[in-house]
């Protein structure tokens, strides 16, 4: 059994900590009881040895397994991933998410994509990247009283999404730290209002107030000063047909969002002015995690 | 010629200057040609002598007059008002379009919904109060370079609006004043959550998450302070059957939304605990302005 996780945008434009989507490009995870325990990664993180000693999946999965009641036992764990790591696409969401899963499935224990979600606040606090990774799609995510409540929407297939991954990492705990503790009124509601029109423009289709509703004033900025060639990303993209250009999750990924027809030219052109980042087109996800 | 407007509900729970809806209260706004001017009111403000004397609606009517080119005489005008005067219902707002439009009319001037909207934001600086009084429905506004943009969705009949009616205003300057200069990033991703929550609920008709998408950690509790008989009168309605509880405007008016079929429930237990202030059952409004 191999549970499929998608990759995730968070803290979309305005929507810090608030709104996620979800992206064709999975990591893989299959667990099968073994004599001896074992791991393997192919694909992304697989050149990160600290990931094949301290793997949080593994953890993640023992930690929810013996919780489910799951005599002491090995297993072998092989994960296969397209997400990159420490680069704002979900990885971390996806691990937490595949591991739950696993354990559940391994043990034929019954559950529902809320109970995993409900699972999974607990290992990863931020409720933008998890709901988007369970549900898939557009989705306005919160926290009250340690539960997550969500709306999900079907992002339709008219538009698509062009990343441009950078070759290093933003650390989140250290692109945290450079946000600013007090926010004016004005810029309060200058975030209010985006994020809701942003919200606003997914689930009615105004792509042309995307732009616009993509604004930010409580993130963004701060956090491409520790990478300032991501300025020069946003600005390529928007004059390059960018409906919408975004710091993926904290970073250092760059979410653009344009039409369809519009996304090999602009995939090309980013290519060709940031030779040193991956340029990627990809599907949005509708489906969430998946049982293969 | 009448151009009839209806009551507005700005600054709807965190959607602090920026997200409004449109409730079936009206003023009616008459204006003809005339030897000399004169004005009546009849009804909401009837009895506010400074209403006659100091009119801000013939003020912005003769400005925008003046400005399409009309030339110098006199008018009478009759105002038949049923949105009480600064109690959070957005009288003002129903006064600049009102007289906007009734200039536009006067001299046939053809125009636009997004033209009166363009013009009156000159007028009153909050977009939350004037797009759903343009527009009706539910609206998320937002102001860029001086513009206002927005999301319009008209709200279904399953729902109806309860308003409380205190009898005494809360100034809206004294009201913006109470509130802080600077917020934590903890409170305003509240809001942030909350606000693109509130829109999702309203774009998707998730009633059932509409109580917690209204709260609020921007304004409202610091604005009910000046009138603490407030908290009352939302915890008895969240009691009896409120979906949404909220300040409507600057307040000192509090819209209430439940079901359809719970509405009048909602309103005698209201009336019955809160004899001093006035209770009314109102649909929504989906139209906008009128010309009867």
């Amino acid at each position: 059994m191999i549970v499929k996780v998608p990759a995730t945008s968070a803290n979309l434009g305005p929507g810090f900590d608030t709104l996620g989507l979800s992206l064709s490009l999975y990591n893989r995870f299959e667990v099968s009881p073994s004599i001896v325990q074992s791991i393997r990664i192919d694909g992304e993180g697989s050149d990160i040895p600290k990931l094949l000693k301290d793997n949080n999946f593994i953890k993640i999965f023992k930690d929810v397994y013996r919780e489910l009641g799951g005599e002491t036992r090995d297993f072998t764990f092989y994960l296969k991933n397209e997400i990159p790591v420490s680069r704002g696409l979900g990885s971390s969401s996806a691990v937490v998410i595949g591991a739950i899963i696993s354990a559940y499935e391994m043990l034929k224990v019954p559950y529902t994509r809320d109970l995993i979600l409900s699972k999974a606040i607990k290992y990863e606090k931020h409720p933008d990247n998890i709901t988007p990774a369970v549900n898939g799609g557009f989705n306005i995510a919160m926290i009250k009283n340690s539960k997550v409540f969500y709306i999900r929407h079907k992002i339709p297939n008219d538009i698509k999404a062009v990343v441009v991954i950078p070759n290093k990492a933003i650390s989140t705990r250290y692109s945290r730290k450079t946000l600013p503790k007090q926010y004016s009124l004005h810029d309060a509601v200058f975030n209010i209002s985006r994020s809701s029109m942003l919200t606003g423009v997914f689930l009615s289709k105004r792509w042309n107030l995307l732009k616009i509703a993509a604004e930010d004033r409580i993130h963004q900025d701060k956090r491409m000063a520790l990478f300032p060639a991501l300025f020069a990303v946003r600005k390529e993209a928007l004059k390059r047909g960018a409906l919408m250009s975004v710091l993926s999750g904290s970073g250092s990924t760059f979410l653009n969002i344009c039409y369809r027809d519009d996304s090999s030219k602009l995939a090309s052109s980013l290519s060709k002015k940031f030779g040193e980042f991956r340029v990627l087109e990809l599907e949005f996800d509708n489906t969430g995690f998946n049982i293969e």
